[in-house]
């Protein structure tokens, strides 16, 4: 089994034995939406602090309804009977490769943890780079060859997966990219997985990401979660939305949910329940999390450019993808795991090599995480949501300053990271 | 992909679809611990209700010292960091059956997810069964014939599992069984999966359960959970203690837990730690659970060997597990399936077909789970838990009555279920 710890959860203990060692860095390689539960859901969660029994593998009615409402809402009808709910979208996207079986295309880089997905299940990744300047959705005239090509090899290819907006790269692919792809799903007969668990956290609130589902109902899946929008990620929960009528493909993804994870946590379920019911309060808090993630990943995504590094503007989520090419010479390095392990060994810098995301080892591209910038205390995160301006809070203005720093040393020429260390006195902000 | 949904969770669904639509059914099936969340861990969970990041992969320091703690008080000396937590133990022994690799023997009967689980991974259940009268561990002599033969035919086999107590047989494994297993083990190269989640329910307090751990550290894997001693089943956590020395085994667990489900809810791993300490307030509410178990198994188990059935009598946990052999003339059935399907639309006794535990088909053996006898409010449930003479309690005397009654039909001559629905005005027992 080749398959190693996940890279960005790995990456994070790494990070964290070392600040518990006592060195200083600026965590930006973990996807954490470094952001407090917000009281309504603490609440709800209490309120089912009794409920212990296991409930349907799908999910109880009540968070199945629920969902299909949030579906409904972005203009896509839903049958609750259609959504299964799961210990996290990362088990749900997990399930669904093994349900729908075959090889499954991903984009050229994308997440760390579907081309490790497809290997567990004993399916092959086909990595199809976006069309350039894009993000989280392949190429589609790369695609239909990649797929003639392999089912002229006798290989079985199922599916196609789109993350909309991206993550690592930040950005949200073009409408017309996502029509083409449909259209070509449907030539090639191939189900459309489309991770959206970032679709809330588009920066533009007048934007209206096009889900596949919107124009291909009939074969793509959905998934979505609240680790992201809501910041629940350590409490495990994420729904999925069938195809119409895929009452086949739900049988079989419920028979592997309930093969190796029964259900989700049941306080959890109740409170999610809520969650995806979208009350004032809530759909308040995602808005603020939206701008202040904007905010923030823009800022940082100037800091990159500043210094020479090239990237696409983010659009959503937390994340920017910078392109350390143009520096190649003055950081001698060959490859983007090199590149990152000198960030964070020189400059304190903790991102992730573009590699783990499927990039080739050679392009000096990193994935950069913005949302553990916000400060290590509840407090200080509540101020950096609700602050008019959270680039002036101390906490994130020096976290700003220090990767500044840095980066400018890197575009005049690397500094040893004593040096630097001794120049700047910035706090250490990282996962709680 | 030949899996359907877990056999105990679809029966359960079922029952309850029936329940809905007005039937009559006592609910047999499932093997839900059927009492209520101790206030206690209530707490816990309530404090913990803004704990929202991923945390470590293998689960929070706390949660996993408290669990090295609760094998040390068992006479097995645990390193926390060879302990791995999970959402329930049913992934924890998917990602088992995963990082050990090869096909893996299996007790004829056995808990239905264990084959399952080894479907879904490509791997090969062996089934071998125990020694007559015994449960959960296969008969070491022709474990060996078999893990020899299936080598001799090129397959690799990884490892051996036991139940201890078992799941469906409700009985525990002779130790001079477990002793040959673990014999048979090492001159094998097997590793031993102990799945121990019933074992603090074995009924006798003075019997202590011999775990292959203890006889061979080196290469035993226990998993247990909170689900069946503290019914937090619906709450979904469960841990692991890997075998001494076992780094790789871990690495490799940890990889397909990062890629599969990240870490269990925080705050309900915080709940978990605190539970694995075993305060005097757990320890007692565990020891009333337990009485509360083989006090009513028992008695289950009497009305069925009264009736002409044969079992062997339930040493641990909520189940027992009857032959209508003697009775196959009666009931004009000719597999458990059959037998099942007339247990619930002529009787409304909802059990399970030994057939779903890989036994047979013509064995006429059902899994009979009692823990759904306890009533369906958390008053009663407390009621039945501190009882001095739980059977006199009128829920759990009438759903005993029903039994008998069914039984006595049974046993004298099938009748319609008509008939026995308007004589019997028994309440509806099922799953909250």
């Amino acid at each position: 089994m080749k398959v190693t710890v996940s890279a960005t959860l790995a990456a994070n203990e790494d990070i964290e034995r070392r600040r518990r060692a006592g060195e200083r860095v600026v965590n930006l390689a973990f996807g954490e939406a470094g952001l407090p539960v917000h009281p309504a859901l603490r609440r709800r969660l209490i309120a089912a602090s009794g409920s212990n029994g296991y409930g349907p593998v799908a999910g109880t009615p009540d968070l199945r309804a629920a969902a299909a409402g949030y579906w409904e809402r972005r203009g896509l009808p839903t049958d609750p009977d259609l959504v299964v709910s799961g210990p996290g979208s990362k088990p749900l996207l997990y399930s669904l490769l093994l349900a729908i079986g075959g090889d499954v295309v991903l984009p050229m880089p994308s997440w760390v943890s579907y081309a490790a997905q497809a290997d567990l299940v004993g399916s092959r990744p086909i990595m199809v780079p976006p069309p350039p300047g894009e993000g989280g959705a392949p190429d589609p005239d790369r695609v239909r060859s990649a797929v003639l090509h392999a089912r002229a090899q006798g290989r079985t290819v199922g599916s196609v997966l789109v993350t909309l907006p991206d993550n690592p790269t930040g950005t949200l692919a073009n409408q017309q990219t996502i029509r083409r792809l449909v259209q070509l799903a449907e030539e090639l007969d191939l189900t459309i997985i489309s991770d959206e668990i970032y679709r809330d956290l588009v920066h533009d609130p007048d934007a209206e990401p096009l889900s596949p589902a919107t124009l291909a109902p009939e074969r793509t899946v959905i998934t979505t979660g609240l680790s992201k929008s809501l910041a629940l990620g350590g409490w495990r929960i994420g729904v999925a939305r069938l195809p119409d009528g895929a009452h086949d493909l739900r049988d079989r993804m419920l028979a592997v949910a309930s093969e190796i994870w029964s259900s989700p946590s049941a306080p959890v379920q109740q409170a999610a329940a809520y969650a995806f019911t979208e009350p004032p309060e809530l759909t308040e808090r995602v808005a603020a999390s939206r701008r202040l993630h904007g905010t923030v990943v823009q800022a940082v995504y100037e800091r990159f450019t500043a210094a020479g590094a090239v990237a696409a503007r983010p659009q959503g989520g937390f994340y920017v993808y910078p392109d350390f090419g143009p520096l190649r010479d003055r950081l001698g390095v060959a490859t983007s795991s090199e590149l990152a392990a000198v960030l964070l060994d020189r400059y304190g810098l903790g991102v992730l090599p573009g590699h783990a995301f499927g990039d080739e080892p050679g392009e000096l591209r990193v994935r950069v995480a913005t949302s553990l910038l916000y400060g290590e205390t509840t407090e200080q995160r509540l101020s950096a949501l609700n602050a008019p301006d959270p680039l002036v809070l101390p906490w994130i203005a020096r976290a700003l300053d220090h990767l500044a720093e840095a980066l400018e040393h890197i575009a005049t020429g690397g500094v040893p990271r004593r040096a630097l260390n001794h120049a700047s006195l910035i706090p250490t902000v990282a996962a709680s």
